[in-house]
């Protein structure tokens, strides 16, 4: 096992001067002076340097719990579970819920850590190809298929990381009833939720109660609120998974840095203008760089993400990825992920970054369409 | 599995007024104003938002290789890897290099916390009781003797929490040979290293580099500097180890949180003065609580601790821990430890932590001399 080809890239570009990346997804913009405020005041008051409450700060949780009203979502602050990141989240779900040997099936391409913690739990990775003619649907038919009495969870990233693509009601719906059917786990990492472009619209099965014992919810502050660098997430299921979950978190990781709890605290206190915020410039630069890409339509062909901040052109011409990269690295200095890091259906694509900073991102595209033309 | 005793302690005592918590290992402290200031200017100057390389701040594994070289420890900055605390380097090492169904040899009475992570890594944990009669050693023949093909690893807490004891040189060696002839790791847990009292000496065997492929150490800024929140450590090994590591360590936490890799860095800084002052303060606090264990010489046996900020005495007459613990908490508000909750040769124990705050110690040992005498 290797760290990413996305830490790779962007290692490759920390290190060698003159590299733009559009790799990571590493939102551009500073955490919000609210947030750093209430943080300064935190560590004054002396209440950061103690461990919390494994579970996490019950005003945290219970401002969360509010949250999550608001969207018609019902969950009290003991099924809520404070994290260091979406990441850890992950990490202790499938360690409290599996045994090894057990397949989770994981649709593709996604997340490239999907595979790595599978991996690190010693679970079988079965992935499930997207279908990339109809915009990266699933196909519940084949979904039942690969379904096994060993199939102990599904992991679904919603909106999917790097396609972009959201899962619609109906097939939300159909995955929740083989779930039901055959008994197995639905996680969720929503860590774009909050990044939705023009009217597209994202379906959460967790509005409906019933599904509460099995389906799990990862949300992460980082890409909202950038602030990927303080590690803190949250999980929101049954309290009865939690219980099994909240042993693993603790011999992972004890509790998640209090200080970051605090950040998050400060965050949700005013949700809403810090989001728009960031979604306004985001939406800016989503439209720059498709005014790029459209330069290219003989290169690649692609959709309009419809969430998160990443396009994911098919390469026409030059179709190994992983060559395209390292030449594109090479010859323009221009940092990007190769598909086939995120699984079965990613080859032949890139991913491209447009949280990154402006300037990086009309730079960094202008190397692209050189790059592209001199093919 | 459950969240360990120690943090149901812990939390009783924090939700029921009037209880004095003498149980979970939190320094009472704040952070050095000097770590607090470093802080607010790194959050300031943006540094601090963005994810760093997963294996850590280039900066900070530098400091800590120049700490390792003058305690003639040669580890080079790709030897060390930045953790989200001293239990996620312990898991990111376990679920590393070992396979379920790898056996795992734990000397107890130990941390708590080995055991949940070797259930959640599927391992088996074979517990190797230490030797009470002679202050808690370890029987290198006995070790020996439950090695088996399976034995993947030895993990060491030392100085040991929760008996205090220090394993010497002679032990140090023997297991490193036995580690040799029968090819398994050597984990060491040295987060109570700067701990130490009287003219105790701690032997470390990674001053000789011939063992670098087989020792993984473990340290934490948690105790020495009051960090225990902030959720930061670090463990040092072979690169190749180290390239086993990181990328497990990458989908637990992606990496340690930054904020807190600068409040390690700052603390690295001034790490002698800071130390010294909290060596200080538990130096004092050790004597006060032996000085009401005198009081009890009919209830209770104990060693003085050499090192950590535990005290574990043996129970002379109320014997069941548990039972004395729950008692204890109800008749007298006292919130400590039962001593079964670390493993085998625990039982019959209460560990009382002596890094809590004075007040709290003077109050919560005289509570703990009113129950004795009323026994």
């Amino acid at each position: 096992m290797h760290v990413s080809t996305i830490k790779q890239m962007e290692q490759y570009a920390r290190e060698n001067s003159g590299v733009i990346s559009l790799s990571q997804g590493i939102p551009y913009m500073g955490s919000d002076p609210s947030i750093r405020d209430e943080v300064v005041y935190s560590i004054m008051q002396n209440k950061v340097d103690a461990y919390s409450d494994p579970q996490g700060l019950v005003e945290l949780r219970d401002a969360i719990s509010q949250k999550l009203q608001k969207d018609e979502k019902r969950y009290s602050p003991h099924e809520i579970l404070i994290t260091t990141g979406a990441v850890e989240a992950m990490a202790a779900t499938l360690l409290a819920i599996t045994t090894p040997g057990d397949e989770v099936i994981i649709p593709t391409p996604t997340y490239v850590s999907f595979f790595q913690i599978t991996k690190t739990a010693s679970l079988r990775a079965i992935t499930l190809p997207l279908q990339e003619d109809k915009n990266w649907t699933l196909d519940c038919d084949l979904l039942e298929s690969i379904i096994t009495a060993k199939t102990k969870a599904i992991i679904l990233c919603n909106p999917n990381n790097p396609t972009g693509s959201i899962y619609d009601k109906k097939t939300l719906l159909a995955i929740t009833e083989l779930a039901e059917k055959y008994n197995f786990f639905i996680i969720i990492d929503e860590v774009y939720k909050n990044m939705l472009y023009e009217d597209s619209k994202m379906y959460s099965i967790t509005t409906d109660n019933k599904f509460k014992e099995r389906i799990i919810t990862i949300v992460s502050f980082s890409k909202d609120f950038s602030l990927t660098g303080w590690r803190v997430g949250f999980l929101y299921t049954s309290s009865a998974l939690i219980n099994m979950i909240l042993p693993v978190h603790d011999t992972l990781v004890n509790c998640a840095p209090v200080i970051s709890q605090y950040a998050a605290l400060a965050a949700l206190k005013d949700d809403e203008r810090i989001i728009a915020a960031h979604l306004d410039a985001y939406r800016e630069q989503r439209n720059i760089v498709e005014s790029y890409l459209q330069k290219l339509t003989e290169y690649i062909s692609w959709y309009k993400p419809q969430g998160s901040y990443f396009f994911f052109p098919k390469l026409l011409i030059q179709k190994d990825d992983s060559q395209f990269c390292l030449d594109l690295l090479q010859k323009q200095k221009l940092a990007i992920v190769p598909g086939s890091a995120f699984g079965p259906g990613g080859e032949g694509h890139v991913r491209i970054c447009f949280g990154r900073n402006k300037a990086d991102i009309i730079k960094g595209m202008e190397r692209f369409v050189a790059y592209c033309n001199a093919l």
